[in-house]
């Protein structure tokens, strides 16, 4: 990876950014006003955050495409991020990510007939209007997981080998084209996640180890979320947050372990706090090769 | 697969049948009775169907390992089958089999940190008593998928290139000792089978699938099943039944894969009836190589 993105010095260049819901859009806006982007936040109606309103900001909603390249016009941006989830509230656990998780385009083709490559297709649409669409870790590389652990807790030899071994299912999910992430408990693959997504794949595991609970058993095992050969990052970077932190820990996983520089961390300190009030471990991992 | 196991003749042999749950249990004793062998049902309780009582028979708790042995000694069965599934109750969704699905050594290990091959050890242990343990499928080889469709509705081009594809996937995530049933619809996995059972798998694909459900919209997509490499079929055949029909109706599916010689068939003629009701096929496919 090169150096961060930067707005060219002299200038006070517009970054547009298209926000789903979660706090990554925010973390993004601060990054990169900080670094001397002067920032357009577009929210999607229902799904971003109030909080967006700090900057300055226009709503539209699903689909009015037409609408954000007007504010991105009128607000003088030449380069977008897109980042952050999409819910339908109507149904329940159903989330997907509009910028980092990878399933709109595949529940798009398969349940309303859409095209495979929506985000890729988003992508080469906002490029063909002339505007630089960048991923949210080139803007903000310090949301990116480095290698390590997050918080207080490292991983035990026993969660070293389910880790080696859930990298090692996760690549071959990948290169399959299934998913990007699964949980691994002493060396047994739990749950695998294909297209209902990380949340819905920990609430499974965790209502599959109900069934042997005990009162003070052991956090076991972990879940491993690496991204797919080939992966557009720039819109489909795999995430994880406080929310995938008390999923890992409801489903009494030792930790997760995350692919360094190749993972968003979403509420950062929240995810550290969760970690560390669970204590799970949050690592990043080398997981090149 | 050699000819199907049968009593030496001029004998009446005695043949154990450790019941679990769904009508497999009565279907294996049928066929044997028919082919004549003497059976003695051991219905685990609250488990096995209140019909296994047409036969003579023993009532067991999970668990009285001593209970089955002196019951096969006192109605002098020689030959074991282990079959039909183990639910509990208190938990929804989670259902495994005794004898026909693979996940109880998995949860056992995982959850109660037993052992790894419980299914395995069980089979060990009843063989070191001197019993000689049989698949369901050597007793009734008339229970086993058969190359073909079932009932009326026959794969479509666009459905044998998912079942091609999600053969591809399972017997890759069998490699892995991952699951043995998959979801592949227009070319994408949706859906992948770990611990959780194939019916909990379908019902998480109805509900990915029913935020884009349009009145009218055709069937598409299939369930591939296959067993796992090495897994031990006598006590651990993969199984389908009128209910993973129904799963895979309401989940939107075309269509049922499963490997010919390799999978038992619960209640076929209830099979067929569901899957013509449905427009959905059954077929059973080559899946060696």
């Amino acid at each position: 990876m090169s150096g961060p993105a930067g707005p060219a010095s002299g200038s006070a260049p517009g970054l547009g950014i298209l926000a789903g819901g979660t706090g990554m859009p925010l973390a993004v806006a601060a990054s990169a006003t900080a670094k001397g982007w002067r920032v357009h936040m577009i929210g999607v109606r229902g799904e971003a955050i109030p909080e967006i309103e700090r900057y300055s900001h226009t709503w539209v909603s699903l689909g009015e495409i037409g609408k954000v390249l007007a504010a991105l016009k009128q607000h003088d941006c030449s380069e977008l991020v897109i980042i952050g989830s999409v819910t339908r509230p109507d149904f329940r656990s159903l989330r997907f990510d509009l910028g980092a998780v990878r399933n709109l385009p595949l529940l798009l083709k398969v349940m309303v007939g859409g095209d495979d490559h929506v985000l890729g297709g988003l992508v080469k649409f906002f490029e063909a209007k002339g505007l630089v669409v960048r991923g949210a870790h080139e803007v903000a590389p310090e949301l990116v997981a480095t290698l390590g652990s997050l918080g207080r807790v490292s991983p035990t030899a026993d969660a070293a080998s389910d880790i080696a071994h859930g990298s090692k299912v996760v690549k071959a999910l990948g290169a399959l084209d299934i998913g990007q992430a699964a949980v691994v408990v002493r060396g047994h693959v739990l749950a695998v996640e294909a297209a209902e997504g990380t949340d819905a794949m920990l609430a499974r595991t965790r209502d599959l180890r109900r069934w042997g609970e005990k009162s003070g058993q052991k956090r076991l095992g972990v879940l491993v979320k690496l991204p797919k050969p080939g992966q557009e990052l720039r819109v489909d970077m795999p995430t994880i947050g406080p929310r995938t932190v008390e999923g890992a820990a409801a489903a009494g996983l030792a930790g997760i372990a995350i692919a360094a520089g190749h993972v968003l961390i979403a509420e950062r300190s929240a995810v550290i706090a969760a970690a560390d009030a669970h204590g799970l471990f949050v690592a990043g991992i080398d997981a090149a090769g």
